[in-house]
């Protein structure tokens, strides 16, 4: 009898394994670990616990109080990168939030910029030190990519003798580094990326750090985990449904999803990766709104459009980042409270009607957003994500034989179907420019209805009806994919923490839907305590500057 | 016996004769008309015999010179207009340029803005009476849009029951009006437009007016020889593999062909209209290159963005504008004099050497342009245009039977044939991705090569190897379809005319192909005698600034 090929579960665990044993063993948590119903929530006091009280100062600095302190030469990089890489190994071992850890790498590079800068060279960049966590799309070089396909493991994209197996970078990671920045580990996802919680058939489960019973989200839920964690300052997550927003809602941290070209995806690995519909964007997700701020502005500083063809030439535009202060008359948000299926619960609302309140304490008018129908663009969406019939994801996750994640099954289901043909997807295209036309006409009418004049400035709504939910239970994405659909900007920002006290269910509410009444049943406040509740501030297509501008406002009027 | 249905002959007579009508008595031309061979030029002095001093004097000005008379009130628009619609009337005599005239509406149109004028009002916009004509894509209210297909006549794209026929108005004509511009006429094109010929089974052949033996070029191919005829100071044309261009460089004008989504073509006829992987644009065609730029400046100032869910928030960029002057080092042109299937032919490379000439003259520098191959980017340009295989095109030319004109057929087949499924649409997009993106690196790589150490500012290019020929005879559309594959900005601006004593044949000429062999024999410099010459200039992705003033430079240069 001959060598039996390694099953797929053989080659994930040694996978998972192989990434564990790259923790230092001075970083390693005592066994066995806390469970996850003993220890719910491993931010703050418990992590830091295991921590110096440096590595706590450092990690717990936003990224742009970190950059004041490396380019000064106040913190040397080889302290920030090592606090970091010491506390995403804890972040791991208790979330299970990465998929790919090269410290030494990052560790070694820290070394040559302290080196470069105790020579007189002065900082490498704006981001000088600052290490950088990157949704495991993106390629680094001397690590694998495995999307959490296993059939990925030891392949570039799921074939070999390419040249590029740990060869390969994406041009954003290319971009981070010239500016100074240390990509120093990858986080997880699940495979395919299609979903909003993030389990795989490699790490399993990754656990969401302010609630273990919760999920992070998905599907840049290892990065949500990750920076709530603070084991990285900033990180860098992929959205084409919500991936950035809901894991960035869902683990209390802020996140945007920026227009299709304007953050360079170039030589990152995707799912339907020539689906130009409705198209896949990357973008940051951190712990304080100045993070956001700080990376796009240095990205855009390094010319993305000279090396991307996808990125389209705008520079940061100064102007529009200095509203509200120059808005001179008091700006209009839209607000949209919930689809059609699905209204928010208790949490959701109640994050909603504080930051209504906050609009109008600083002087600033609401109208309700009675937008075309939010339904129709996440149908739009779901056909634009299903045009190839399901034959790039069943190719990859067929390499390993390892079974498709349930919920992904579901709208792709056990093999592939018929592709769309070329015509029907120009009538398809055609369909997608009425719905966005439709939408920008009634954007710009409601001029009529402010009394600036002017169409609303930004429109408030859920992240989705719920905040993070156990493994398994109903989730509803509906209220993120009109933003994909339209290609807008969108920025997430943390509001409040489930609470029971203030958070139980109405008793006379008649559900919208089955899927709401689901939902409903099995609410759990008591569970969810603690779990972040997030919302997302919308602005047009290529208005980045401006939402960034306007969430450190309203963040700034949460915090006072 | 019942009534049998019209043919599509009757049909398309029909409509011939009825757009014919609607020149007035007093503006028909002598007949019989003189054989195109007898006036082979009826430009200049043989359509000015027709004209008044005064019709002469404002249909010979440039678009700016008639936007400072109107605005200033030294001329009215009634008479602005009304001398071109009456200038457009003996053009459309002489070369069959026109699909619609609507004349009546335009000059109702202008005593509008008289009066507005008269009431004190001031001008209406930057094109206060300005008439412009469209290619018969656009809609405008009150007339139909064949699109040369002999089956629309009568519909709304090939509808019926619409209630759009004869009421939907395309956004840039919207636009237009908005800025006081006057639509005035709609000009022809090849059925499909997929051609670099003006022909269809309605108004026939579109003459060269300079040369009437000699082809107009397409497929924006009726606004050349009515630009050329001085019976339009503006018109729109659109472009997906030249479509500008070639008209632009046949007819001695400047044409403007923009990346996707500077100039809104929301609402427009088209062919394959879903397809986005190579998109057709429009853009401006004049016989000045100010008025390129007061047309493009003027759009923006309409804030597209906000109407156009497909144009990108970019207004014009004075900055980009006011080079060479602010450029402080020499600029440096690459120069790329044809494919590798067809080389120019003599009155081509006489341009083209009189341009690089002027080039150094002003003292700016050289590289030859070794790019990626611009066989592979026609190659893929012609798969992204056959994607759906030819059902769009077969479907309209069904509706009324008629025959498909045979250097289409050639691409399209006499059926539908298999169109691509969503996967390998995907995979084809993926491979024009790294198209680009090998073109984007051998761009930045030039900066290795320039005295400035910049990369190369733009690119000086043939608009084909040969200049506008006989209807029929071997055209090479090869040298344009790269700018549309790689969404680059071109201007195409006038250099010279074909001249038999300077553009005879070199006798010791190795042909690259069989075609370019065609090409040479079937040259005739006496029968071509008189025929423009124009170039492109090519800059990367959304520089529409850069290159108008550079062609302007060149431009400047040539008439010095």
């Amino acid at each position: 009898m001959g060598s039996v090929a390694p099953s797929w579960q053989d080659k994930a665990e040694k996978k998972r394994q192989a990434v564990l044993d790259l923790i230092p063993p001075a970083w390693r948590l005592p066994l066995p670990l806390p469970s996850t119903k003993a220890q719910k929530n491993v931010t703050g006091a418990f992590v830091q616990q295991y921590l110096t009280p440096h590595e706590v100062e450092i990690t717990e600095a936003t990224a742009a109080q970190i950059v004041a302190k490396t380019t000064a030469g106040a913190w040397t990089a080889t302290d920030v990168v090592t606090a970091f890489c010491h506390r995403a190994a804890l972040a791991h071992q208790l979330t299970n939030c990465l998929h790919e850890i090269f410290f030494d790498q990052a560790i070694a590079e820290a070394a040559r910029l302290d080196a470069q800068m105790a020579a007189g060279h002065g900082p490498a960049g704006p981001l000088h030190g600052l290490p950088v966590s990157f949704k495991d799309q993106f390629h680094v070089r001397g690590v694998e990519t495995t999307m959490g396909y296993v059939g990925w493991i030891g392949t570039f994209e799921g074939q070999t003798g390419t040249g590029q197996e740990k060869e390969a970078e994406s041009e954003l990671v290319r971009e981070v580094r010239a500016l100074g920045g240390v990509p120093f580990c990858k986080t997880s996802l699940p495979h395919t990326v299609m979903s909003g919680e993030t389990w795989n058939n490699i790490v399993g489960f990754t656990y969401n750090p302010h609630n273990r019973l919760m999920s992070c989200g998905g599907s840049s839920g290892g990065e949500g985990a990750l920076l709530a964690m603070r084991g990285s300052p900033i990180g860098f997550g992929t959205d084409i449904g919500g991936s950035i927003r809901i894991p960035s809602a869902f683990n209390g941290l802020y996140g945007l999803r920026p227009s299709f070209g304007r953050v360079p995806y170039l030589g990152a690995a995707n799912s339907m990766p020539g689906q130009n519909s409705i198209p896949s964007v990357c973008g940051p997700l951190a712990a304080s709104p100045g993070a956001l701020k700080l990376m796009l502005q240095a990205v855009l500083q390094q010319e993305p459009w000279l090396h991307d063809p996808a990125v389209v030439e705008l520079p940061w535009r100064a102007l529009l980042a200095t509203l509200p202060a120059t808005a001179g008359t008091p700006l209009t948000f839209g607000l949209w409270a919930g689809d059609g299926l699905v209204s928010p619960l208790p949490p959701v609302q109640r994050a909603f009607d504080t930051v209504k309140d906050r609009i109008h304490a600083l002087g600033h008018h609401t109208i309700v957003w009675t937008p075309p129908s939010h339904d129709e663009a996440t149908e739009l969406a779901v056909e634009a994500f299903t045009a190839d019939g399901g034959i790039d994801i069943h190719h990859h996750i067929g390499l390993s034989g390892e079974p498709l994640q349930p919920r992904i099954q579901a709208m792709y289901g056990d093999k592939p179907s018929a592709p769309k043909t070329a015509d029907a997807l120009s009538a398809f295209n055609l369909r997608l420019g009425r719905y966005r036309k439709a939408y920008m006409d009634y954007w710009n009418s409601t001029a009529a209805l402010t009394k600036s004049g002017a169409p609303v400035d930004a429109v408030l709504a859920p992240v989705a009806p719920h905040a993070a939910l156990e493994l398994g239970k109903a989730l509803h994405i509906g209220y993120t994919p009109w933003v994909n659909t339209l290609d807008y900007t969108a920025v997430v920002f943390p509001v409040t923490k489930v609470d029971p006290a203030q958070d139980q269910l109405a008793t006379d509410y008649e559900p919208r839907s089955a899927l709401d009444k689901t939902i409903r049943d099995e609410y759990d406040p008591q569970l969810q305590e603690g779990t972040p509740v997030g919302l997302q501030l919308v602005g047009r297509r290529f208005q980045e500057e401006k939402v960034l501008a306007l969430v450190e406002m309203l963040s700034d009027a949460l915090a006072a």
